[in-house]
């Protein structure tokens, strides 16, 4: 739920995108131009693809990397890819942003949603399990994970999963490239969307260390064409010439980004450092096994949990004209389009204890490249006010 | 079937993309960079679209736009937006890029192929009224008719259809913008994308004279959010703002863009004029009641029949150098991905007697806006020597 100004522009934006200057992204433009190469796989987006094959090929372990319009497509075709039958039943957790879901949906299986870790915010592969010994007859197809806020999965965790049980998984990082391990096996797809860390206005990427199903999801993305004819029934997901571009200039300026959200993520740490039995940051106890290394590790977005009721922050935030928003909530299964889905949540009561607590504890907080360090104290001197 | 050159590249390409100058498009970049608003419904895209409205507004006929990542992905919404049953059967010619049937496999339903007029190229209502009487137990819960390489359908004969059977249409004329008149009720899908007559690198539009369903397409490209919840499983199909912004400029372009290809397309016709026994140029008949007025006529490719079988004619081009297409080619109905759909062909004898001739006698000849006169007489010259 995004929280909208009562009468005109927030002085304290939640997010602003942090795109490349148009000097920068100019010299692609004439490249294009002179190609005549605007889309289906052309040169730059080839490079990009390389470039961020190399960023994800962390600890020696290869990967292989695709492209595609958005997250959301790519999620459709590797799901699509992964070939379950239709109307399968795919476990994805009730707290994620509603793509998660709809991609399942739209690739003709049905979604079940899951609660979530109350510490980590996250399915994890014990609820997984949890969750396929109580579905009794309904047997769950596949499993996506998601990394909520850019929070990395144990992706070695859910290998092990995956071996266990048989059962196929598939990652949903949206929010975490590329801090985000790919799996050795396990397909991960992250969004490159303009609110994203690393944002080239709309685009997705999906890497697995295993080849095959990264071709097939490629496949797909062009209609499923093989020597021009369809051998399996595509859509048209490929990222542009444009956005791939945007994509290796940012991958450039990758480094300078990180820390200045670094900066910023520590600023955020220090100021509540004094309060952590009022506020707490979601995502700064660390991370788990998923981290790719080689780049820092923070979260997407700043969220806070607080144990006043989260609306008394809210409110004095709108008072001083500072955005809030609450990302990802209301959770999957208070929504309207997937209220008949089927729900495993603890014991005989259904879902999700932990996603509805948040409901009541959780926003979003001002976080992105173009805050000043006064503005975070700002912030902080109001949230604080408001939980004491 | 795109022919491929044997070694290297074509002398004379069968298509070339005619974008807009990377110095037209550059002041926009300054402006999404200012508005730091890149994807999500920007004001350049409010701005695209409400031109294409305009241009799309003929005989005083209003009409309702709406823009998507791609025509594959606004026919998805589209047909979503129908909301039939699942598994729904939707009649499509089996003379089509393949994504007009991918789309309907998309949004949950099922393909069934039609045979096309021999004359017009076309699914025309005639030959859905005789699917529809021969279909017997099998409904048909909506037609796709197409606009074959960019000649309109007649929109009005359409809308007749559609209430004198009350089975709903949308016309798929992707490579028809803006010649395709928009229906009164009936919507029409348009691609943009960079080997169309009006391509800005990827994109689609909706237009419809009724504002239901162009809102409904909207809001599931987006998801499917309304206030901050998904109402109706929805994707994201979005057009970003730097398409929209291509597309302004391609719009103040076009009708240079179009006298050039009415110059090529006259040049083609008289080379053609002593040989209508030999050679026949689809689409030279002229244009039915679909046409949008305003705009100039021409179809989107140079498609042409030959009396001798096609493969000579290709063969001798290969020798010069030139470059042909086989569009749309081989029909669906020969394709792997949809040998096991419906086909309602003629009597008992299946499908699709129409597009097969073409597969003997058709293919496409270059044709875009950087040919000269003198590519076009000795394209001529080659085709007419082997048709003798």
């Amino acid at each position: 739920m995004i929280q909208k100004h009562p009468t005109g522009e927030w002085r304290i934006k939640c997010l602003v995108p942090d795109l490349p200057s148009p000097e920068a992204v100019i010299p692609y433009l004439y490249e294009m131009s002179d190609n005549r190469w605007y889309a289906n796989f052309g040169p730059i987006n080839g490079r990009f693809e390389e470039a961020c094959k190399k960023l994800l090929t962390t600890d020696g372990q290869t990967c292989f990397v695709s492209s595609f319009s958005s997250a959301t497509a790519a999620m459709e075709v590797v799901l699509v890819a992964k070939g379950l039958e239709r109307g399968a039943k795919v476990l994805v957790p009730s707290l994620t942003f509603p793509a998660t879901a709809l991609a399942v949906i739209r690739s003709g299986y049905e979604p079940v949603l899951s609660d979530i870790d109350p510490d980590s915010y996250q399915l994890t592969p014990e609820i997984a399990k949890a969750c396929l010994a109580k579905s009794g007859g309904e047997d769950i197809a596949a499993v996506v994970p998601v990394a909520p806020y850019g929070i990395p999965v144990d992706i070695d965790a859910w290998e092990d999963f995956q071996v266990a049980t048989g059962v196929p998984v598939l990652v949903d990082a949206a929010a975490a490239f590329p801090v985000q391990k790919p799996g050795r096996t396990i397909p991960v797809v992250y969004s490159l969307h303009a609110t994203k860390p690393f944002g080239i206005g709309e685009g997705g990427l999906v890497a697995c260390g295993e080849p095959a199903v990264i071709e097939k999801a490629r496949l797909l993305s062009n209609f499923g064409f093989e020597h021009y004819e369809i051998v399996t029934p595509g859509s048209n997901a490929k990222m542009g010439e444009y956005y791939a571009a945007v994509g290796l200039v940012q991958l450039a300026r990758r480094e300078e980004l990180e820390a200045r959200r670094a900066h910023l993520w520590q600023k955020y740490c220090d100021v509540f450092a004094g309060a952590s039995d009022k506020v707490h940051i979601i995502g700064s106890a660390g991370y788990s096994g998923g981290y790719s290394g080689g780049t820092v590790a923070i979260p997407a977005n700043l969220l806070i949990e607080t144990k006043v009721p989260i609306q008394k922050v809210v409110d004095a935030c709108i008072t001083k004209s500072i955005q809030t928003r609450h990302w990802y909530l209301p959770p999957l299964h208070s929504q309207q389009a997937f209220a008949s889905c089927l729900q495993l949540g603890d014991g005989e009561k259904g879902l999700p204890l932990v996603a509805d607590r948040l409901m009541q504890h959780m926003t979003g907080l001002p976080f992105h490249n173009f805050l000043s360090d006064d503005d975070i104290e700002e912030v902080a001197a109001v949230v604080l006010k408001a939980t004491i």
